[in-house]
């Protein structure tokens, strides 16, 4: 597959990984929720993101969790995995294993240690040696919440012109910077995807491709449904349905993050289980705020408890 | 008027203050660019935002300027003032001094020297004192890039409850944020104004009601019709132009701020003029970067320089 | 008295502005608080510093304190009033007439609202054009936590070149700055004063000559004898008492602010009385922290409340 | 060598990781270097800290170095050795690890990944997890400019209870923070160094008990001499030295990190060769800062160049 034959658009959730009580993964698990996870209309996964809590695991690891998620992959759904490292050497190892693996798209966060030293041109050459050396085509992936670096919009331009680079994935949420990168890119092959179904309508409206929401790990279809409903013209419907996602979305990933998530997964059907350390379990008055914002988004029931 | 009475809904420009070399207020030149501004479709003016350098005039001064702001304003059209100070008495009693000098809406920050001490508590008695004091309406002002501090979302949602707060500016460009607030205060009487145009058009789809644009000093007609495309429902065109236009409004706020959109104005026809110090004229260089930000949203034609 | 005659070294309380309760300023309060003040060992006051709320007084207010300060001022004791406005011009007005109530040296901040374009050159000209204008030698303020902004070293070693500009009181704490800044400006007429008892010691044994410390309100012997036993050669006891009082600081400045020292003064056998909205007086639990930490500081006596 | 039995007073160079041109670490050169370091009075040496470039080599690799410092390390010197991962399972695994390489102390960052789940009692689970399984005494390692994150006051007092966590290296340079943290761990087995040589005088002042100093690497011998001088009491000698060394401190770590120190490390007749990537190489005007800066701190001869 080559990066001008690939099309991202669509929806993804950047899968949790399943951990046992003991902290092993839990392959069994992660089967059972991508069997569920299959029949929604996802254009693929996003493996090895945040929310799989990358980086609290070991490089092998990383890498089985992409196989297993192939051995389950429909046909037609592409793995976005994650193959972020400190340093470029490494980064493009675990690209190549990654791709090995079954990787379609390797999904790249900028270097944040040296956070000083992390200037634009230090990015730029970071992500342009990694998609030198890729065998799969390569997605930008901005976090500011987790890296506390913005990738400089002429980065993510510049990158636009490598011919294996096709795109960002954006949390940021800041709408302004997206529209700028969108206009800036347009007509080369790059596509953007929100990271975030808080503003995922509105990412849509400005020229995204699709979105990358860990909210689509608990409702898949909710956020299948916001693409679907703007694709179809039907602006005020995809509004209202993702501006009532706002509350669920921001409790299970700005406000308690991923230990909520997994707790909501739970909730809903799917294996969350425990994280790894050094995430803790939610408190009780914080499983108490995740359920009224699950409830004020609709995705659990308002009855009593 | 009263607040329910009240619709803020439309463009507003936040206008610069005219001075002169030696850094008076020129009010003959305040008066010609009210003439020019009184043309276009705008709702109202905002008199002593930032861009009003409101922070570099006396009291007297602040007054004033509305004053014969308010000399020149159409039938029709209306004057959020700036009220804003450090604290609370004072911000009381220019409220008052704004109203009677002509103001219709009294648009305020929150207090941010003490940021430590600037809870969600302290904010919102601070515009919950303020509203009940003030004879006209009171839009809240987010803005973090000059203060620091973000209004929660919690705190403008409780103000909604103020039958004296009617609205709100944000500058931030947090689209979720917006989305929320405008989801949580939906019939309360309540509207959202985008505070830039950089994501004028975002911030339409997800519901607010206008915008107060540095930009419009300079673009009246373009941010007038990013709003006029957007209500016929013609979502393509008021995208693409709201894109077209980021470039020029970054450069004349985050990046350059008050000095380039003075001197932007200068080159547009109207009077720009010096700032007052402390801000600094523009270097050469940056003189460049606004000319090119300029031409590349088609605000200054590419012609040869 | 000129810029080179006067030395500065010692300590100084930012004194607080006592209020009634009704908000109105108490002079009467402010007098018997002088009195007390007075039988300490200060080399003199520093008057409508962040810590005098001196952003929510007026202009005609901020004056009249200086005024009051000045009548019951000691011999041989100066007045170092915060002057501090957001606009150049301003800045420049009230210095003035700070001097004629009988300020002897004048704080100046940095500009803060327009974060963005206060670079160095912008903060170096408003310091510069305020000293030019100055009729009293002006010391420059460098207040992170309330401005979001750090004055650059290189600005504090030009400014030391300025023969109307005697010193900085730096409240940050980054310990190199301020040992690099003195070293920077050795020999030419500068001195630094630490701008919290947290550090008093250390920056003492950098080559700091004195301190304003919020702490001096409620223990001011204390703070005067870590700069005795300093001069003394007496490190050990110097550091010991330095150390104790750290948590007492901590509370009534980073944790808590104002309403804690005033609070605290009250304590203390002051009078401290309210804060001015928009600060809010303590909760319950505050209070009990404050009680806690001024106790193990032993400003407070262990026994049972 | 128990916890209890071990004290890490003394200067500690954190190592630089050497690397050829093709960037394999060459640790012929390494050898090089520990050679002329074992010379200088050091207490011992810190391998993979922020200056080893960790983040930056394999897990083989951080486990290969310190394999390879021990090999060459003098009686009676220590290894401190940086045993950070994002993931407690990780972190423990690669503490045991270095164990058996020959490190005597395992020196931990917090995990900084999930900024916003990092709170104290997330950190003081994973210090604690790690201390509980670690062979070896553990360093708390504070470094909020790499990490975004400070651990806080309290965490570091309570994992001084832990009879396996024995002292903390802090970079953040806040010395009441760091006076605070000894004044409430005295007589606990806890000992603090200071992070950087730009606060070493100070933090020795304020009962530090020696430093990791990024400048050690390239001055090794005038950062024992502060610490020697300040034993002898000689207060003035060894503020002026430390004074004199904050200028080409500062230029290898907080203005252009590692890439300065490694070019310092040649122009001071060490190996510090190329930096890995995603560090650039140093452009011509920052060498040009760095010789300035490195020749004001009398490191290198004011000669003409």
């Amino acid at each position: 597959m080559t990066a001008s034959a690939l099309s991202m658009a669509g929806m993804y959730p950047p899968i949790a990984t399943p951990f046992k009580v003991n902290e092993d993964v839990d392959y069994a698990k992660l089967h059972e929720n991508m069997l569920r996870w299959n029949k929604m209309p996802f254009r693929g996964y996003v493996v090895q993101g945040s929310n799989g809590e990358y980086t609290s695991l070991s490089e092998e690891e990383r890498v089985e969790v992409v196989r297993r998620v192939k051995a389950d992959l429909p046909d037609g759904r592409i793995i976005i995995a994650g193959t972020s490292c400190e340093g470029t050497r490494q980064t493009v190892q675990l690209t190549k294993r990654m791709a090995e693996a079954g990787a379609d798209v390797a999904l790249v966060l900028p270097p944040s240690y040296f956070k000083a030293s992390m200037t634009g041109a230090a990015m730029q050459k970071h992500f342009f040696s990694v998609a030198d050396a890729s065998p799969i085509p390569v997605v930008l992936y901005n976090m500011p919440a987790n890296t506390g670096l913005d990738i400089p919009v002429e980065v993510c331009v510049a990158c636009a012109d490598h011919k294996n680079i096709i795109g960002l994935k954006d949390s940021g949420g800041d709408i302004t910077r997206i529209a700028s990168i969108i206009k800036q890119t347009r007509g080369k092959g790059f596509e953007v995807l929100a990271g975030s179904a808080g503003f995922l309508y509105p990412a849509l409206c400005c020229g995204a491709s699709g979105g990358v929401c860990a909210l689509a790990n608990i409702a898949g279809e909710e956020c299948c449904e916001v693409m679907s409903l703007f694709s179809a013209g039907k602006h005020e419907e995809s509004r209202t349905l993702c501006e009532r996602l706002i509350a669920a979305n921001a409790v299970v990933t700005r406000k308690l993050g991923v230990p909520a998530l997994k707790l909501a997964m739970d909730w809903r059907g799917f294996y969350g289980g425990p994280t790894r350390a050094p995430l803790l379990p939610l408190t009780d008055a914080q499983m108490v705020l995740l359920r009224a914002d699950l409830q004020s988004s609709g995705l659990l029931p308002q009855a009593k408890l």
